[in-house]
């Protein structure tokens, strides 16, 4: 992440995240950045999922650096917002006290519910996104 | 359960469903509870959700006498379907080899997802939960 | 629950939290009842999980009254804590914006990780839960 | 996946696994994949979790293709296994009824769950990926 960070995200490990070898299940980690994600529409007001508009993942790439152990807190920043016509790219980092634990990232696709289909970005969504508005 | 019970399920504990003290999650079974009665309504044909219908869950009693370990395979018995106007309620009982890791009772609500209301349980339905038809 | 909350806990109903019909799967509440017991017993240093230590649930009831949608946040409320000789029971209640939308009681069982059994809930613990020392 | 798959895992998407966007939530689609590659272990015995071993996922980059709805039986291959000194990468593939909805490439690192790193794999293990034994 070379940008400064767009968003952050607080997020404790619950005991329901986490599994048998006693750490955070990595399928709850990625569910953590999409929290982030999520935090990030809202702050900005951009709908997360309504009638016309939903954000499906189409691709996650994750690097998984480190254990994050039932209660600890870790701090996930997201930031390279990138949006294309229907897509939009950023990436995210995880870290507990400092210390990296995971990164990657993640490309949503802006679609219709009712179509499935890939539908343009609004120009005041895309303002949102890159802050302007 | 007293009568013969209505409907098997087994069921693995996958990784996911663990949690750091080894064992399955209690909010998972409850889960595979579902997913067991989701396995009667599918082979008696009656619909689990479709815009006319869902089946909330309006209570749950569950008492947990055994751990699921990583790996174990959970059998559940579900029986006495006891159907009311809306609603249906029935028993549980989780099994390990023979073992009992739970037992309880759950009662579902019959609704419109639309209105979110209570809708009356048809008499097609009915007849198939009660094995008539 | 007729005596003041013992301790409140406000999540809000995350995207991972909902299911098909829209809104949070039931046994995803459950998991955040104990998000909302974890901030109890972290708040008054109670040890939650180490090798002498463990809590799992041997009983739970719940009412589930009304939907918790996406990004609604939900207020949960515990009290009444009973512990007994190596047990703890206490009651919780869900509301949205004042609007309550579950309730219903659980029970925990005080065990050796390492045995499996039940193990005296000691003095200082007791203390801890009913807030003496 | 150029080669035959080396392991296929069926796997229905069930209601907790869904979100309020109708479809199996990405991260639930991560942990079957898991469920698929520990059927593999358990088909050729390769011990999953014990005090000796563990296998965290240290990469995963997956490409969603396509919704999975509720109710819908995922077809999981896994193959391409790919054994390093203390590492494991495999690709996987989801279809539903020979449609593609996702791919990708795991990466799982071998360690001791006590000292929390990487171990060699034996050659007894290696012999078990690779079908020699």
């Amino acid at each position: 992440m070379t940008s400064p960070a767009n968003h952050i995200h607080r997020r404790r490990v619950e005991f329901a995240d986490t599994d048998a070898a006693g750490v955070a299940h990595f399928s709850r980690l990625l569910a953590m950045v999409e929290e982030a994600e999520h935090g990030f529409f809202r702050e900005r007001g951009i709908p997360i999922l309504t009638n016309d508009s939903a954000w499906p993942v189409v691709r996650s790439e994750v690097d998984f650096c480190g254990a994050c152990q039932f209660g600890e807190e870790i701090e996930i920043r997201l930031g390279d917002f990138l949006p294309g016509k229907s897509s939009l790219a950023y990436v995210f980092e995880g870290t507990i006290d400092g210390r990296k634990v995971f990164s990657g990232k993640m490309t949503k696709c802006h679609i219709s519910p009712a179509t499935g289909r890939a539908v343009e970005i609004s120009g005041d969504v895309l303002g949102k996104i890159r802050g302007v508005i």
